[in-house]
């Protein structure tokens, strides 16, 4: 339903603030999006905020009354705030600002259709969001079917990690799992596993790639753990020309992720 | 030469701080750099702090020994300072940090040599200092010669871009100019300048590139604008696969410079 609420002592604006910590986004089981082209994508692919807030007074614009009109139609609340209070929630002076509180969605292992993508991504102990959220706004435009998080990595719902994802945080299939758990599952069925590494001399474009192709990537700092370079069934590596050993992690899983795509487009 | 500086008030101190803004930047022509990675990177790449900030009472490390010697004898400063002096400096709480100030080095057009490498990085108000310091990253993991500014970019020099770059900061050449300035002194010479842009239905693995070839990307919201494009011998995009019409500014230049340089070693 439509409310307003006008006092920054209001306890909701407390939680909402406090979705910003991963303990309260576990404990609540919800996160926060910011933007209309985020929560544009979020609404196309079938996601609506169960809370939505706007600002008192804004000019109008249509793509948030549509937003508002699902939202109030799905049975969430829209809610308007001052401008003050939707600065303090959105942390951007912008009256366009508005802030949606969406329900976590990650799925299981056993939830995912293998073969209803040609490629996956894999991460193992992820530690920057912006990384994280660029590799699922890069798996959404290879035609990737999700990301799967191995080991201790960032929280793919955090504002900076849903931010970086430009709204491919609701696209992409999302799941957390243990790495016994994951190599258990894919070896239960088809599926390539490749490793980025520098332990290896197989250049990247000499490998041949077969779907479903999950495109592994290690930590930021410290790459992939041996036992799980020896899992794979290639290591390969991208050349590179300069003085520096190592891409950016993102970088390097959209680099494999497009060559991946390429062969199997030239069939 | 070697210097120790305990208490909070020293001035240098606040000088060192200032570096984190940009006009103090500008006016010092000096920026900051941080860890011992990076400023190997730089060493390597023939460039030493001025002033060399160390923890009093760190473990020896040779590679910072080796690092505070090269500083002596160039004439620069170490100068040690507390646990506590140096979390401030570096907001991380590490005996093993460093932080070293730089005199900053961009070039002009003129000081380049086009022929000297096979592939340019040219941004467009680019905004986003991770994506800038990336982008520098990924140019010299491509053998690129450096990386041209165009329009109001985000500052190479900031602490994000710098850590970002991991270190190609020093390896890159960094030019800041206007788009008339770079268009005049590109068209003096040989060079191919292509686009990434959604107003082309040219496939980028359908363009034959040739060097000294310039890879423009524009503004992360935005794009280039239409008469940057028609300006470019090329414009290519990379396909979408899924809901997304676009790629991380960053990783679109990474994609395309693998792809550019894919095709010349392929001859």
């Amino acid at each position: 339903m439509r409310r307003e609420i006008t006092g920054f002592s209001n306890p909701l604006l407390k939680q909402v603030r406090a979705l910003r910590e991963k303990k309260h986004r576990k404990r609540a089981g919800l996160f926060l999006a910011e933007g209309l082209r985020i929560m544009t994508e979020a609404r196309e692919a079938g996601f609506l905020p169960e809370m939505l807030f706007v600002t008192l007074g804004r000019d109008d614009h249509d793509l948030i009354s549509a937003l508002e009109n699902d939202v109030l139609t799905a049975g969430g609340d829209v809610i308007s705030v001052s401008a003050e209070i939707m600065s303090k929630l959105s942390g951007k002076d912008n009256a366009q600002a508005i802030v949606g509180i969406y329900r976590d969605h990650g799925v299981q292992l056993t939830d995912i259709d293998r073969t209803s993508a040609p490629i996956w991504l894999v991460a193992q102990a992820m530690r920057d969001p912006g990384n994280l959220g660029t590799m699922l706004r890069t798996g959404d435009a290879v035609g990737a079917g999700g990301l799967i998080l191995i080991d201790d990595c960032t929280d793919p719902f955090s504002v900076e990690a849903v931010r970086a994802s430009m709204g491919a945080v609701f696209t992409q299939a999302i799941v957390q799992c243990r790495w016994d758990e994951f190599t258990a599952w894919l070896r239960s069925g088809d599926g390539q596993l490749v490793g980025t590494s520098l332990q290896t001399d197989t250049d990247y474009q000499d490998c041949r790639y077969t779907a479903p192709c999950f495109i592994l990537t290690g930590n930021e700092a410290q790459g992939l753990p041996e036992a799980y370079e020896a899992e794979c069934d290639a290591l390969v590596k991208m050349p590179m020309y300069g003085k520096a050993d190592s891409l950016n992690a993102a970088i390097a899983t959209a680099v494999m992720a497009y060559e991946v795509r390429g062969q199997m487009r030239r069939g």
